[in-house]
């Protein structure tokens, strides 16, 4: 039977006095947040949402790569178990919506689901599991969607614990200086929610306030080292001069061009590029540089990186320089569960939420987890498509939105006893 | 009446253990030192030399910009005044002669001086001073030459004061931190007298030991401030993108365009760019590039710079972002004094060491006493032409011709009662 009432959304309240309440931590004074994985600033949030979820009764588990987990046992060990979250750690400069607001977006719909049941007398039918990945951003530490590749088994666990940040220190021991080396085991859940600010514009000039991503972009992101020699600026002459940062320059100028070859089919970066020893009158002796290519399609990402490794040796004699690709991560691109994509678009109509279908070129930890459990991430508009900056701005009507999705989700998929066939069925 | 005898040279062993000893402060491991400006390492290096001049008997003078003096009183207030010196500060991880040689040479020097006079029975007929000049390298603040270039009138006490590091640290608290903020004024000298070791190939390739500087380049340094926009490396569209980091790279490939165009006759470099926030997945929204234009005629370095100025539109255009000069610093062209320079000849014939005339790209504290007083910077071989780097190196043989020199020409100013024609003359 069907119900044409409009279905009980979220508690907005808490949504929000979550959202204000996490916003503090890392908070730069200019809207935005500075929380990369692992700083006190981060620990300190992930110590509030664990108060949050122990307070609530949610018993809490810590893996042994620092994924903090809120299990909620509604309905006997038996029971289905759904997993919804995102993460809590930020750029640097970053903005106070990224990941986040799916955590926050996470506990208030469960704990607005519980609450709803509890009114009605009944019990939810599934168990519930809220995650706060650790380092999806790979800001400090690479490759990024950290916590949740291992939780995944896309990682190796002991890889993840010996990766560096530049100044040395490891996500090992960083992890026990923040007390989130665990020794728990996360159940593996049934399926895997999650909701996000969407960077890209697309969504708010199309007037979507909700958006089911269809297919998640694949990317290579290469690590390249261009070894020149140190001098001095001054009286080396030119011909002599082996530039490590005319060498870079090179491999910048040509990234971009490839972008512009295969126009909107591939997207290029050299987001960071460390450079030694960085003085005014020194010839630089080496840059690193941490490229990105990111493509819908395997092929269009194969033929980059190939073009990309073609040109070195030519930019390589052009500066004098030797240029080396030293580390490579590749995550190939993939499909979100169709039926979880159905679920999302069913209950934002629901609520007469514009929707759109989208890809996501940017990672999630949805992504990760799309490779052992149906998953899906669905967005929400950002202001202007601004992310990963301190003036990300997401209405609160709009985080509204994306919880009334997320709870409605939840709780088609509760009263379906767990099944996604059923609760996309409807019945 | 000439001397056919070869002259006394310089205290060998003295102007070792000096190099030795001033090796260990900011000792990398590797042969190199790392002792910026006004660091815990550069002060130790000052204190040690400090702690030499006053055992000998010199009056330690330490005016408002952190140069360190030390004055010996030989022939009374009313004799000439001739000043030797250098610096103790490095570039970071650089090498262990580029500076510290001039200094602990000029100290030997006198040394030596004073031991043979005082063997002979003799007194000096003039008065010296050694100079250790504050912040040469520019390295961690600029300007470089920055206390010689106050000392000599052309930069602004109190701008010097206010320059920071890139953690916004102040020279003026650092001076105060390392006990060099002083209050003494040091006497203006007659002639300034410098030694140091060369970075450029030629030298050694002709077989000189010893290279009077006749020329010194100007240099335009440039501060360009590259604006674009901090975005999320995945989702924001390319034809969106405004990339700190391309924008860089264009500029730094223009300015290695320009110096191909002139060939010998000018020197670009980018050897410092700071970029923000510099993460692998952010679109840089930042880039700051510290470039340097040199050339020894005026004529090309403004057509240089009018050139960059002109392009700066056009690159800013293609990358979609701002582009501006935020800081210009220019060190004029011009010449040492001929008679120093003849001297300087005069000296390394006696001695038997090959000459050559060199021009000076690299700038030195002589540079900025040429302003006021007739000064001259002479060189010895660094190996391969290294210098900036760990590995510069300069054999302890030529670390002693260079002594001599500077020993010969000090004996030949002094026996001519200060004055440099007569002591070109040969009198």
């Amino acid at each position: 039977m069907m119900d044409y009432r409009k279905p009980e959304g979220i508690d907005a309240q808490l949504l929000q006095s979550f959202m204000e309440q996490v916003s503090a931590f890392g908070c730069t004074g200019d809207g935005g947040v500075d929380r990369p994985a692992l700083t006190d600033d981060h620990a300190a949030a992930r110590n509030w949402f664990r108060a949050e979820l122990e307070n609530r009764g949610y018993r809490v588990l810590i893996d042994d790569i620092g994924n903090v987990f809120g299990h909620i046992d509604c309905a006997g060990p038996e029971a289905p178990l759904v997993m919804l979250g995102s993460h809590l750690d930020s750029q640097p400069k970053g903005g106070r919506f990224d990941g986040a607001y799916g955590v926050v977006a996470a506990l208030a719909a469960v704990e607005t689901l519980r609450a709803q049941a509890s009114r009605q007398g009944e019990m939810p039918a599934c168990n519930y599991i809220i995650a706060d990945w650790m380092n999806e951003e790979g800001a400090r530490f690479q490759p990024s969607l950290m916590g949740s590749s291992v939780f995944a088994g896309l990682l190796d666990r002991d890889f993840a614990h010996g990766r560096c940040d530049r100044d040395g220190r490891r996500v090992r021991d960083e992890l026990t200086r923040c007390g989130v080396m665990g020794g728990d085991t996360a159940p593996r859940p049934d399926c895997y929610l999650e909701v996000h600010i969407e960077g890209d514009s697309k969504m708010e000039k199309s007037g979507a306030r909700i958006a089911p991503f269809i297919r998640f972009w694949g990317a290579a992101k290469l690590r390249i080292e261009v070894t020149g020699e140190q001098n001095h600026t001054g009286p080396t002459p030119m011909s002599e001069r082996r530039d490590a940062v005319f060498g870079a320059a090179l491999v910048v100028t040509r990234l971009r061009e490839l972008a512009g070859t295969a126009k909107d089919t591939l997207h290029t970066s050299v987001g960071r590029m460390d450079i030694s020893p960085n003085s005014p009158n020194i010839v630089p002796g080496r840059a690193e540089l941490f490229a990105e290519l990111r493509a819908p399609e395997p092929e269009t990402l194969e033929w980059a990186e190939a073009e990309l490794r073609h040109s070195l040796p030519q930019l390589a004699q052009k500066a004098d320089v030797g240029i080396e690709i030293i580390a490579v991560e590749h995550r190939p691109a993939g499909r979100f569960d169709s039926r979880l994509v159905s679920l999302c678009e069913t209950a934002a109509t629901a609520f007469g939420y514009p929707t759109m279908r989208l890809d996501t070129i940017a990672g999630h930890d949805a992504v990760a987890l799309s490779a052992i459990v149906p998953s899906i991430v669905f967005a929400v508009p950002s202001v202007n498509g601004v992310i990963h900056r301190h003036d990300e701005y997401t209405s609160p009507e709009d985080l509204t939105a994306g919880g009334d999705v997320l709870l409605d989700m939840v709780r088609r998929i509760d009263r379906a006893g767990g099944s996604l066939d059923k609760a996309v069925g409807g019945t």
